[in-house]
């Protein structure tokens, strides 16, 4: 049998446990050039918060009654394809389910030898494309700059930060524990970061950013961005890669000081990974590289089983989790 | 005598009569190198009132008790300065006052014979170089696209939208009131504008600008920015010149809508004119020959008397004027 998490209702702020559907039904087969996946893990991100909004966005939404969208890696089980072979690996769109039918399209062979199976939807994943293209292409860290990234200890803002630090820059994080900003300082090598659950943000960011901020990698949005563009540089990059403050925000709020943007000759930019898919394999190739001079390190916060699924979701909401968030599938 | 106002006090909120002082001392006298110019027109912008606030911003604030600043343009009545001639016209930073004392930095030579004197401190002046270089630099229209303009019957919308038209796109401009519409519709060439009085924006856009919005060249901040924001572009520019609305508010509100930044991989960039000065002479060049093709035209609503600067200032907020506001000097 296949378990199978879909979309029951669109929710209102935080999801409810009544937003998802847990069932079964049996293993699909394959058709011929089809294979069946069986899943390994679950990539759980806050991106798919906004997946359930029935809004205009990059990707459409996910239906009522559809398998929620999730990033996957699994083992071939089957397969009608004369390309992929029982026993590998492969990662893509797979869902929050125990099977899937895979075919060529969409579909990328991993090597667990090369790397443990959740890196692949985590640090070589969409979180760490996001990471890589958003800092390079749209903050463009220059050698000496200051970077500050919110999210630190997240499995984008972690990259980041460790990117950052490989291209030459002063990096500060802000992440919300003790726990999590000693993770990003002592594991991941951050210059600072700055606990916001316990200090004032900006002047957190006056004291670790002496010479203001030049690339402001937002994933939260809310007061922290706010208090994040009093202190930028002039000429200084903010991408938008997300703002899971408030994302179930039922009032949402802008960012009051986006003037310091006028003022400072700044722009605040977003973009989209998917954008940059066809260079995904050469930003793998560098990340990868860096993982085995143990510049670049990747953690994991497992959790396990498809009936868990909406506990572990909320867990990217509450921050309780260190890293990446991913499902383990029996 | 040289009439003169200075700043009394720092407002809050929307200024007092009580923001300024009116005095009067002796006309200045030229030392060696110096010439006195008597003002004949002071230009009045939104962004003074930014510069009475004493906080960091691209230039220092006004101090209590100094000249307010102002762009002027005057004529010389003595020079101590070979290279400036009695009689000739000059334009540059007078302040509001009747006389001052320039010398041959930061001041610019003007021919009234090419273009009328309020034209110097208008669309050949600061608003012009505004709307040419946010347009241009940040905005960077491209042939066939759609510009969506706030403030667009205001010195710089209005010479935003036109230049904009020169460059081939779909104009649609925002402004308050039918008479501000019908002028930029009829004699400056927009192809519609959004009276944002009676209409609604966010239903005006949508149907003004049907293939969506590449530029929106942002004067206003507030609910019109975030309206905007919903109909976007993928790649759109949004060059963010003030925020009018705003200035004198007590309770300044962000963007709510940013994110569509993200969903549409758009950004939002801030500059700042004087940035662009050694490129002005070039600017104003091309400008003037648009002018004098009839491609691009300006239009001043004049006040005068320095004794009522008060009141023609807060034209500029109640929206109680049509194009460039201007105080006449006796």
């Amino acid at each position: 049998m296949n378990k199978k998490i879909t979309l029951a209702k669109r929710p209102v702020g935080l999801p409810g446990a009544d937003t998802w559907n847990l069932s079964e039904e049996p293993v699909p087969q394959a058709k011929e050039g089809e294979a069946i996946l069986k899943t390994s893990y679950i990539s759980l991100d806050p991106a798919m918060r906004g997946w359930i909004n029935d809004t205009r966005s990059y990707i459409p939404p996910v239906q009522i009654g559809e398998v929620m969208r999730a990033g996957t890696v699994g083992q071939v089980v089957e397969s009608k394809n004369p390309d992929i072979k029982v026993g590998d690996y492969y990662t893509g769109w797979g869902g929050v389910q125990q099977y899937c039918v895979i075919a060529d399209k969409g579909w990328h062979q991993v090597d667990p030898s090369l790397a443990p199976l959740p890196t692949y939807i985590g640090t070589l994943g969409m979180p760490g494309m996001t990471a890589y293209f958003g800092l390079m292409d749209v903050g463009q860290p220059k050698d000496g700059e200051t970077v500050l990234v919110s999210g630190a200890a997240g499995a984008v803002g972690s990259i980041v930060g460790q990117i950052a630090k490989i291209k030459g820059c002063r990096v500060v994080g802000i992440a919300g524990g003790k726990d999590k900003c000693d993770h990003v300082v002592n594991e991941l090598g951050f210059d600072a970061c700055i606990n916001y659950r316990t200090e004032n943000v900006r002047k957190g960011i006056k004291q670790h950013c002496p010479d203001g901020v030049d690339v402001y990698f937002d994933n939260v949005g809310g007061d922290i961005l706010d208090a994040a563009l009093t202190r930028i540089n002039r000429g200084a990059r903010i991408p938008i890669c997300g703002a899971i403050s408030q994302y179930n925000s039922t009032e949402p709020k802008g960012p009051v000081n986006y003037l310091s943007l006028l003022v400072n000759r700044a722009r605040m930019e977003g973009f989209v990974v998917l954008d940059y898919a066809k260079d995904f394999r050469t930003a793998a190739m560098e990340m990868g590289g860096w993982m085995m001079q143990g510049k670049l390190k990747s953690k994991e916060h497992i959790e396990e089983g498809i009936e868990n699924f909406h506990e572990t979701f909320l867990r990217l909401f509450s921050g309780d989790k260190l890293g990446k968030l991913v499902l383990k599938v029996d």
